[in-house]
C-alpha cells in the first residue's frame, strides 16, 4: 500500500516436498532415505509468484501456516512490515521443535527462520516485476560467480536394505580421498570440507591428513559439529595446524569456542554457536570466532544476511556460508545472497551434488558447475521457475515416504539401538 | 552491466551551492551567513537523473570529483561495485580536511562520506526507473510519518553588521524558550533538542529546566559537542535527571562518555564519538552509548545506514538521527531512511526551520510540517525534483559568498579575536 508500484499478496501456497538423501554421516547420526522441504509459493494480484523454500518439519510447517495467513494483503516491497505481521502472528505460537537441523542447532530466531522463505519470495517478486535480478535489490553484484566447496561425508555405500548409491561407502581416509576425487572430477571444486564428529578425532584426523595429501593445493576444512571437548579439539587443532583453512565447530557454545580460538593458529568458523543475531554480543564479547558461516534460512532472509555480513565486516569476522540439503530455489538465493556480498570470503557450502539431478521443482537445470563455481543468476528475480510436475511429484514423495520430521539420531537407532547424540562425544 | 535492466552512468554534475545560515551559537564557534552544499546530479544513458546531497567543503569537493570520475559507465543497481571504484579512485587522495562539520566531528570514514551522496543519487535513480519510492529498495516504509524534534540555538539576534533576523537573539533561559514557543508554533515539534557547549553548563542546564517548566509534555535533549569534562557531565546529568529524553555527546570520546554513562540515570546518545563502523567494536566493548545519532552523510549513504540500524538492534542501542544545515534533497533521504528504519526510537534531528523556504533546489515546497512530523515521500525514487533556476541561483550565491570551508571558529574569531575552540572547554 506504500508502493507507486502496488502489487498484493492474494495467495501463498506451502508444499512439503522429499527428496531422495544419501546415507550420509554426522555427529548425530545419519540422513534419512528421504530429506524434507517446504516450497513457498506466494502469488500477487498482479498475477506474478514468488518463491521461497525451507525447512520440512512439522512444527515449522504450522508456524509457516501462521505466517503466510498473516501476510495475505501485503504489498509485495513491505518487507518490513511483513515481517512485523508474521512477528505478531508468531507471538501465540507456544509449539516447541521444528529448528529444522535434527537437533544439532537449536538457538535460530524462531521469527528469523519462520520469515525467511516469505523474504525471498517477495524479493523474488519484487525482482520479477521490476525486472531486475535479486542480487540487485541487494546492492548489486560484486561477484559474476560463486566459489563453492567440496562438502564430503562419512556415509554408508547405501541405505540399510537398498542397493548402493552411486558414491558407494566411505569410512575411512581411502574412502573420503575416492569420494573427493569423484566430487573433483565431476565439479571442479577447489576447496573440500569433511562433515567429522563421526568416528574418533584422530581417525578423522587421519583423513584430513590424506585429502592433503592427495590434494596439496586445495584448502581444507573440517566440521565435527561440536563433537569434541575443548581440549580434544586444540589437540586437533595442533595436529592440523598447517593444513586447515579453518575449523568448524570443533566444540560446543560460545565460551568452549572462544578457547579453542585462544589456543588455536587457524581461524575457527561456526554455524552452530552463533546462528542468531541475539548471540552475536555475547560472541564478539568472548572473541569466539572468525568466520561466521551465514545461512539466510536462518538468519532472517536475504536482507537480514547482508546486514550479519555488515556486522562481520565491522567487528573483524569473516564470512563464509553454511547448508542444508537443498533444492534449487535456495541454492539460486544462495547465489544471489553470495553474489552480492563482499566479505564472502570463503568458497560456500553446498549439498547440491548428494541430492539426484531429477529431484528438484524448479524448471529445467539452470546450475552447471565450472571450477566448482556457478553464475550468479542475471534473470529477473531469483532467476528460477516452478516446475509444477515436478512440485507434485517431490510432493508425492513426501506423502509416501512418511518422514514427517528430520531426525538423523533416530534413523540411526534403528540400525544401533545403543546410539546416542551426544555433544561433546570425544 | 549485471542487470536485466540496464542502466548507466554517462554525466555526474557537482554543484556548489549557498544558502542564507542564522548565526547560530555551538562549542566550536557561530554559523557563517552562509552554509554550504554540494548538489549531486547522477545522469544515465536513458536520460534519468538522481539526487544527491552532501558538505560543500573544498577538500570535499576535489574527493566527490575524483568519485565522480571513477563512476562514469557504471551499472545504476552495481551500488556494490560503485562503492568499490570510489574506495580505488580515493586510495591516490593524500589530502586532508573537508569533513564538513567544522572540526567538530573528524573521525568519520572519508569513504563513506564521499560515496553516500552519490548512493542516494543511484537509490533515486533505481526508484525513479523502477517506480517505486526509495523506503521501497530499503525494505519498505515501517512508519507513514517521521517525527523531528524542534533543534534550538543559542544565537545572536542577526549577524553583525546585517539586520536581526525573524528569530532574533537567545542567550539565555528566556530566549530559548521563547525561540521554542515560536518554533513550536509553527511546526508543532512534540520534541526539542537544545544545542549547548555555548555557556557555562549551568546556565545551559537552566535553559533546559525553563524549557522543562513552559513545556512539561514535550521530551527533551541537549547536546553541548563535548564541551564538558567527564566530572562536569556527570554533575549536569544528576543536575537534569528528571528532566533529559537523552543526554547527547557531553564530553569527548569513548572511554569519556563511557565513564558518563555509567554515573548517568539519562541514556546517552552520540554523534561525535561513533561516526563511522570502525570505531563501534571500541564503543561496544567500552558500553560507551544508548543511541546513536545515525546521519546517513557519513555512514555510507542509505543502505550501509540500514546495516548500521542492524548493528544498532543487535548490540542493545538505540538510533536518533542527526542533522547538519540541509536543503531538500537530503531531508527527504532523511525521511526514506527514516520510514524504512523500525528502530528509529527517538524524533529525528533537522535544521530545516533555520533555512529560508525560498533556499532550495528541489521544486516547489514539498514538506510540510503537521504535528512536527512530515510524511514519508511516497512518488518514485526520493519524491523530489531538481528546480534548475534555483540551483542555478543558489549556485551564485555559493560563488559571491566567498566561503569555501565552514568555519565556525574562525567567524567566531573575527569578533572576538581571543576565542579558541576547545573540548572539554568546562
Ligand atoms: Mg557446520
Ligand atoms: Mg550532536
Amino acid at each position: 500500500m506504500s508502493s507507486a508500484k502496488s502489487t498484493h499478496i492474494v495467495d501463498i501456497n506451502l508444499t512439503p516436498v522429499a527428496f531422495a538423501d544419501p546415507p550420509l554421516l554426522n555427529a548425530v547420526g545419519v540422513h534419512e532415505p528421504f530429506a524434507i522441504r517446504t516450497i513457498i509459493e506466494v502469488v500477487t494480484d498482479s498475477g506474478a509468484y514468488g518463491l521461497g523454500e525451507t525447512y520440512g518439519d512439522e512444527a515449522h510447517q504450522n508456524r509457516l501456516t501462521l505466517a503466510a495467513d498473516a501476510l495475505i494483503g501485503t504489498d509485495i516491497f513491505d518487507i518490513n512490515r511483513a515481517r512485523e505481521a508474521v512477528e505478531a502472528a508468531l507471538a501465540a505460537d507456544a509449539t516447541a521443535g521444528g529448528h529444522g537441523m535434527s537437533g544439532m542447532i537449536t538457538d535460530s530466531s524462531t521469527l528469523d527462520r519462520v520469515f525467511s522463505p516469505f523474504e525471498v519470495a517477495l524479493l523474488d517478486l519484487q525482482g520479477k516485476i521490476l525486472g531486475v535480478p535479486v542480487a540487485d535489490l541487494l546492492g548489486g553484484r560484486v561477484r559474476d560467480r560463486v566459489d563453492f566447496s567440496g562438502y564430503l561425508f562419512y556415509k554408508w555405500a547405501g541405505h540399510p536394505g537398498f542397493p548402493d548409491d552411486e558414491w558407494g561407502e566411505a569410512l575411512d581416509p581411502e574412502g573420503i580421498v575416492r569420494q573427493a576425487e569423484k566430487m573433483i572430477d565431476e565439479y571442479g571444486f577447489t576447496a573440500l570440507k569433511l562433515k567429522g564428529g563421526v568416528f574418533p578425532p584422530d581417525e578423522e584426523a587421519a583423513a584430513i591428513e590424506a585429502l592433503a595429501a592427495r590434494f596439496p593445493d586445495v584448502p581444507l576444512r573440517i566440521d565435527p559439529n561440536a563433537a569434541w571437548t575443548v581440549e580434544t579439539s586444540i589437540r586437533v587443532a595442533e595436529r592440523l595446524d598447517s593444513t586447515l583453512e579453518y575449523l568448524e565447530d570443533p566444540t560446543p557454545g560460545i565460551e568452549g569456542m572462544a578457547e579453542v580460538r585462544a589456543a588455536a593458529n587457524m581461524p575457527l568458523a561456526t554455524n552452530m554457536c552463533v546462528v542468531a543475531f541475539a548471540q552475536l554480543p555475547d560472541a564478539v564479547a568472548a572473541g569466539s570466532i572468525d568466520v561466521i558461516l551465514s545461512d539466510h534460512h536462518f538468519w532472517g532472509g536475504l536482507r537480514r544476511s547482508t546486514t550479519l555480513a555488515g556486522i562481520a565486516e565491522t567487528f573483524g569476522m569473516s564470512l563464509s556460508m553454511h547448508s542444508n540439503s537443498h533444492l534449487g530455489i535456495s541454492l539460486a538465493a544462495m547465489l544471489h545472497l553470495a553474489g552480492a556480498t563482499k566479505n564472502i570470503d570463503y568458497a560456500c557450502d553446498t549439498h547440491w551434488p548428494w541430492k539426484n539431478p531429477e529431484d528438484d521443482v524448479v524448471v529445467g537445470d539452470p546450475f552447471s558447475f565450472v571450477g566448482g563455481a556457478l553464475e550468479v543468476p542475471t534473470r529477473p528475480g531469483l532467476g528460477v521457475e516452478l516446475d509444477r510436475e515436478r512440485l507434485a511429484r517431490l510432493h508425492q514423495q513426501y506423502i509416501d515416504c512418511g518422514i514427517r520430521n528430520r531426525d538423523d539420531t533416530g534413523y540411526m537407532q534403528k540400525f544401533d539401538p545403543e546410539y546416542r547424540a551426544v555433544a561433546p562425544r570425544w
